[in-house]
């Protein structure tokens, strides 16, 4: 048996998504659901405490989060259901975090991550979304080494609907929005292929970094820098990375790093 | 044998503070150390972590923080070798932390949270001293019931010297402003009044709050209030409460209360 822990900021936020989980048949699969409080410092605590006494193959971040109201956005995420957290900028230490990708199930994306509710979409400089515990989420997941998925659901406008917050529309959303059906089957996907089989844990990707490592002979150290900088690409940048690769596969291994790195700058929140 | 663990945001810090009280000969304490890194996300996570693992019966957070370059700050506080913190103003999410005390050793002072160095005194507002870790620290030991005793060493100018942070002055600081001796001899009380007797754990200001609850004749949750209010004022403003209270003692209890909470309005950050 499988244990696998959802994690919600608010309970309302889960009782629906647990609702939803709970029609499902899933075979080796035991569902566990905690609600932790909102923001990261409440995220922290109470994810932490709970992990220190309970063990887990598995953790998901499910929440509404909000978007920015002027279209910066392209047409894809404007029309995103919901999106699979790659990056997170946190607005109050201006730090980064990159998220180790495990399943392939929606549009990788960077969200800012906010102690406070954000009215202002100027707050957010150029990132699109906002939520106020995904910093915090991956910060216990990665200190517990615990694989770990984190979905958001664009629910209200900054600027517009924040202030009015739609409970209803975020309770439809959650329900709506992610077909919970994909979602566990690409969670017994990797069960399968990696937790089962014992290859290890953060694999989603590896052929890619394969693919990329062994055409430039990256060192180990370079590799890892990489696999950071690839998954930072994904996140901001709407294109195919092979386009950026295909440009650029006949720079040196150290230019190339180092132009893949200067190019996101401009992407960054400063 | 009674188990006192303390916590600093770096080892640094840490080692000095460890060196002092390792010159003490202490009955029937014995005393752990942590450092959690900067910040108040490592500080829950790591606390968090700790805590779960180990039982003590007192935390002890002592680090250096910086103060405000502008003399705001009167006589008293701008000589204090060190301050007692009984007040955290989180400036990423404009919340306040107030914290029951249970020794009387230093001023009892408010102090601000920030998740950044702090370089400019005008983000301070009101406060007269920032720490990065407080806010968590207090969080945590609220959620363990842990009694806890915070003392920060104001050390670098904000504005003018936590650009250029002077370590060996930090170090100095940490090593002769706090008298160990004497802060163990105020927790060898405690232990002996409160913990030892079972007679219950925050309550060092239990006979003034009886004086004034007996004199309003406050309910259970009135005196609740009124605690919270009273460790605000004495946080905030520079003067002995029993002049405030000499001054409003004839008003109905709900009145004073109100009194006591608008008056203390203009000197909470905004």
């Amino acid at each position: 048996m499988y244990k696998v822990l959802v994690v919600s900021a608010l309970s309302q936020e889960l009782n629906i998504i647990k609702s939803e989980i709970k029609k499902l048949s899933l075979r080796n699969i035991k569902v566990s659901f905690l609600s932790t409080g909102m923001g990261n410092y409440n995220m922290i605590l109470n994810l932490t405490r709970f992990l220190e006494k309970n063990y887990f193959d598995l953790v998901i971040n499910i929440g509404v989060c909000g978007y920015k109201n002027d279209f910066s956005i392209n047409r894809q995420k404007a029309n995103s259901l919901f999106i699979q957290i790659g990056r997170i900028f946190n607005l109050s230490n201006s730090k980064e975090l990159i998220i180790p990708q495990i399943i392939n199930f929606g549009n990788i994306e960077s969200i800012a991550c906010s102690e406070k509710p954000v009215f202002d979409s100027l707050e957010l400089s150029d990132e699109d979304f906002v939520d106020m515990e995904s910093y915090g989420f991956e910060m216990v997941c990665n200190s517990f080494s615990i694989s770990r998925i984190l979905l958001k659901i664009p629910v209200d406008k900054v600027g517009s609907e924040t202030n009015n917050f739609d409970f209803k529309k975020a309770e439809e959303s959650l329900r709506n929005n992610i077909n919970y059906k994909e979602l566990f089957f690409e969670i017994h996907k990797y069960i399968d292929e990696h937790l089962k089989t014992g290859k290890g844990k953060y694999k989603i990707h590896d052929d890619i970094f394969d693919t990329y490592s062994q055409s430039f002979n990256f060192t180990f150290s370079q590799k890892e820098i990489f696999k950071k900088l690839y998954y930072r690409y994904i996140s901001l940048v709407n294109s195919d990375f092979s386009v950026f690769y295909e440009a650029n596969k006949n720079m040196d291994k150290k230019k190339f790093l180092k132009k893949l790195e200067k190019g996101l700058e401009k992407y960054l929140v400063r």
